[in-house]
């Protein structure tokens, strides 16, 4: 499983970021998680294509997460897609692209079908993939999603195997493939007998705009990865007030700390923070860097942690193990 | 008055040319004519604000000139615009635009006034622009708009003054602003005695995409600039058939032709034009580049042609003649 960024950025973008936008790979495709304005552009950098989309999650009705949708789908029909495509969130979703589709004349080659969040998880949105939706706390109606294996491949124990007297051959394909075999000897093996217990299924949580991180503890017990916004620091999260509703660096570490979380990624950073800079503006050595930001989640989270930019790449292993893969710098813009 | 192009790609946005938006600057400050998306992030690698937007024409309800507004809005209000806009455009824009806005909840912190097409030239948008529409032929209703300077300087005919006996000085200023002098010797001098005949005001229109240039040659006669789509050569044209209803640059380039217009911006490419290249592409040996849709235009029109790329500036001074700018190559996107 791969995270792809599309976008970093909080309510506008910036020279370097774009409103947000997070690409899911597995093998079995990609999916999209918001689909802020200029997604589509970000997309032409990248090796994804809007032909062989999955589906959307929309994680709330706000502009920088979903004013990219109208293009994004006209392009899609440009590129002659003609897959139907799913797009997932909450209520107002359908209203929103259907209005935009009827008064710009929008006609599309393939079928749009609409899931509201509260269809989840039993609408079988993804073939590989099972989802839930986790209710927010944000101005408007705000979800997380979770993304589930639905299967993990198994692995024989060969030792127990070669113990048992089984030799190395077309026996063991037998036994992964789930049928039992009868030896030389009259012995039968079951798969169960020489299979090794089940892996984790790999989980990744993706958030969308959130005050309360806490709320997603209970589920982000058994996650491998948990996409948080951390839109602020605690200092500009006082000078600005509570009214945006968004969380702090610290608020989304602790959340994570408490769920004995592995693997945390941030993103959605207010335009305030500079990429690169000493990381000691809120000390007033100079300017809000996102030094600050991550400086405020180690204080409080010891697990793996890494800020998003756009354009960058993670990869999830079988084992849980998420790290950035090599930067490959995008082509001029 | 310049222009600066801030998409110039037909349909989708390319790795170097964004969907349709061009800037027009006059001394007062700066209008938009059409919005595709991502409009807003070429904006942030020129040295326009949306703060001090002045006014939004769309030329008509096709996504790849409209969709970027709402972001564009969107991002005015967060830098905290407070000054009145006014979009003007074909019916079904306030519908548009209301729609996102009461789906996506985006409440602006400055007022916004639609202007119908219909409500051109009597609509007085622009303080120092008179602007009038006119009526193209595409799939949806489709506009050029014209916009011509409401006042033109005046200049002193300082030969004259000079062999009247009139020394240079504030008698000269005072002439100037239209106030009337009396002379040492007892004579009266109007303004109008005096004042070179005025130039005529620049006229530049800028259409939206229509299969039928010819219906400009009339607005055209008397402008100095023309920005017309030329999405395809003839050739290609032929290929894909008359259903988009756009234009070829031999089309264009013969309806300027017969205006006598002396500068024609081509913009709106089709994406399967390549930028660069030896422009043989139609004879077969090589890919179709735009030196295969410059060539075609030549080929009908003696003018001044210019084929416009993304963040190309071009002047037009008070004689008429439009020239490129220096290029000031955006910043890493």
């Amino acid at each position: 499983m791969e995270l792809e960024f599309l976008g970093t950025s909080s309510g506008t973008p910036t020279k370097t970021r774009n409103v947000a936008g997070l690409a899911l790979r597995t093998a079995g495709g990609w999916a999209l998680v918001d689909c802020g304005e200029g997604t589509q552009h970000r997309i032409l950098f990248t090796s994804l294509s809007p032909r062989d989309l999955r589906a959307i999650f929309i994680t709330h009705l706000h502009g920088d997460h979903c004013y990219g949708l109208p293009g994004l789908l006209a392009s899609a029909g440009l590129l002659n897609r003609t897959e139907p495509l799913a797009i997932v969130g909450p209520a107002p979703l359908e209203r929103y692209v259907r209005g935009v589709m009827e008064t710009t004349e929008l006609r599309l080659p393939y079928p749009v079908t609409f899931v509201d969040v509260a269809a989840l998880p039993q609408a079988d949105v993804l073939p590989d993939l099972a989802v839930t939706a986790h209710a927010l706390s944000h101005r408007v109606p705000s979800y997380a999603y979770a993304f589930t294996e639905k299967s993990v491949e198994r692995r024989l124990d060969t030792a127990r195997l070669t113990a048992a007297g089984v030799p190395r051959g077309p026996l063991w394909g037998q036994l992964l493939n789930g049928g039992a075999v009868t030896l030389p000897d009259g012995r039968v093996l079951r798969p169960d007998d020489v299979l090794l217990p089940p892996r984790r299924p790999r989980k990744v949580i993706v958030a969308g705009d959130n005050d309360t991180p806490a709320l997603l503890v209970e589920a982000a017990r058994d996650a491998h990865v948990l996409v948080h916004e951390a839109t602020y620091t605690d200092a500009v999260l006082a000078k600005v007030g509570p009214g945006p509703q968004h969380s702090s660096a610290r608020m989304v570490a602790e959340a994570a700390r408490d769920a004995g979380l592995p693997n945390l990624v941030l993103t959605h950073f207010s335009p305030r923070y500079q990429d690169k800079g000493a990381g000691n503006g809120e000390k007033g050595g100079g300017p809000l860097t996102l030094g600050d930001v991550e400086a405020e989640a180690r204080a409080a989270y010891r697990g793996n942690l890494f800020l998003a930019s756009d354009f960058a790449r993670y990869a999830l292993d079988r084992d849980g193990r998420l790290a950035r893969m090599g930067d490959a710098p995008p082509a001029q813009a």
